[in-house]
């Protein structure tokens, strides 16, 4: 299978598309219509929660496939549901594969040994199951934490060169007090850098014709001085940028995670597609019926709106 | 509610125990009467390691009941089977609390804002669920990762005020490259330094009748010297060590994890009890069939070596 980050910048090179679609769903702000339906077949049940999730999502994927290079779906909306959240999560992902996403499954997974093998067998790789193995929930990437260091990541990595997948480390997140950490500065260098130097060395053997490797980096939209520096540290790591839309960052804000010759970053929005229909500038032009129009309207306007910016900017890759 | 530190200090004393027994099944070491017996009925399937995990750890849980204060259940080694992984870890759970142990969720989850929200009422609240809120897993504790920040804490400490519940933050881990990050130097503190005053501040509001916070810590066995340390600056936490038996760390290593008073620390070992019937000094004494007698005699040596060793450091409570 090829490396995960040739797969990815074919995909945004054919969607002319540099958007993740964030696949956080929840129950109070899907529309009625879904609901009342499967609750009528299924009552209030955690099984209706997931058949829900499920068929909003499916709704959701129609709407942006043309649009979007990805989908991440934000595990912990579903496993908060317990294992009928799962199977939605499992299935979401299937749905999206076959209409031509790749899958990032946000997790933030994180742990040692053997135990991180097996998050890492069963999100990106194949799990022991008798004499042959299973595949797991097939995504094509996941975000991992490195706070336990190399020996956590490690077995990520490992999956990542059998499977041609890939895996995007937290290394500068968006949230107010996510400094408290990781701005501290050791040997005169900050936390986040020296987690920036780590995905260099986790990502070193399992490059794509390109250079790009298959270890990748969360990097915080809403800070695009230091997008700029961590991209001249990281210049072989892809970005995942979360905080596009809702999170207050524009396509300007995200310009600096790419690289000059375009590629090198894929920009997340969540709320602000999937539930485009409750929100500014949407919410006056589509009804709760037309969520899918409200998010396809929306997608497209974030798919243009990075695209202009990055031609401004002479990053364009087309 | 009782506060999660005043429920876990009573069961230590009706158990007389400190003892946590890690449930982290593995398909390829789980006995084979138990395999057989779900394949014939359920083939070769993802459903069927599920009943099999659920099985082996209802054997596990009647064998360790009256040992052992706490289970930890490694969400991984569930979650790895999709959702019917899941739903033994969901059935693991319920079974455990029905035999009279806390449970320890295993998960080292983190994120921020709404998305950790989602993680602390799936696994220790309610989660939304129409006009009523739904429990979830129903785990007395979770581990966390406290990489984000305080933004990425407070929803699960807000879960541990309403719901009587308590987390373990990771401070320092036992294994190899943990120092990569949690042993850098800021300020003249290590991270893991900054992390353990971290968790002293997120614990400050939510304390029982002898001053433990519901904010705890997982200190790896391995490094007595900072456990000691640690014990120091985290006068009001719970430890929650890892690494006893099969990580290398015996009795005397997890003593400093304690307060002089006693208590103060719980400390976990999984394949050392669970997988004890293949294991030293066990395997010779014990068939396969007796896996239950001998996970037995591994909990009853383990609650003895450490009150053992409690009591030659002055440190038993009774």
């Amino acid at each position: 299978m090829s490396n995960f980050t040739t797969r990815l910048k074919a995909k945004i090179e054919e969607k002319k598309s540099f958007v993740c679609v964030g696949l956080d769903p929840r129950l109070n702000r899907i529309p009625e219509q879904i609901k009342e339906e499967i609750v009528a077949e299924y009552g209030k049940t955690k099984e209706a929660v997931g058949k829900i999730f499920l068929e909003f999502n499916q709704g959701i994927i129609d709407a942006v496939a043309d649009y979007a290079a990805a989908v991440k779906p934000q595990i912990a909306f579903y496993e908060q549901y317990g294992h009928q959240g799962i199977k939605a999560y499992e299935e979401t992902i299937e749905y999206a594969k076959k209409k031509d996403l790749l899958v990032i499954g946000d997790a933030k997974r994180n742990d040692i040994g053997s135990t991180a093998k097996a998050y890492a067998d069963g999100h990106l790789g194949e799990v022991d199951f008798w004499e042959e193995a299973e595949v797991g929930y097939g995504a094509d990437a996941l975000t991992v934490n490195g706070y336990l260091g190399s020996d956590g990541i490690d077995p990520f990595v490992e999956a990542c060169n059998q499977q041609g997948k890939g895996i995007f480390v937290l290394v500068r997140t968006s949230n107010p007090s996510a400094g408290e950490l990781q701005d501290l500065e050791a040997d005169n260098k900050r936390i986040y850098e020296v987690m920036a130097e780590l995905v260099n060395d986790w990502g070193e053997d399992i490059k794509d014709e390109d250079g790009f490797s298959a270890v990748g980096a969360v990097i915080g939209a809403t800070y695009p001085e230091e997008a700029e520096e961590l991209r001249e540290i990281m210049g072989n790591a892809y970005f995942l940028v979360p905080g596009y839309g809702a999170q207050g960052a524009g396509a300007k804000e995200v310009v600096p995670s790419f690289k000059d010759g375009g590629y090198g970053a894929i920009v997340n929005s969540a709320r602000g597609i999937i539930f485009a229909y409750q929100r500014e500038p949407w919410k006056d032009r589509f009804s709760a019926d037309e969520y899918q129009e409200a998010a396809q309207a929306a997608v497209e306007y974030m798919r243009e709106d990075i695209n202009t910016a990055l031609n401004e900017a002479g990053k364009l890759p087309w």
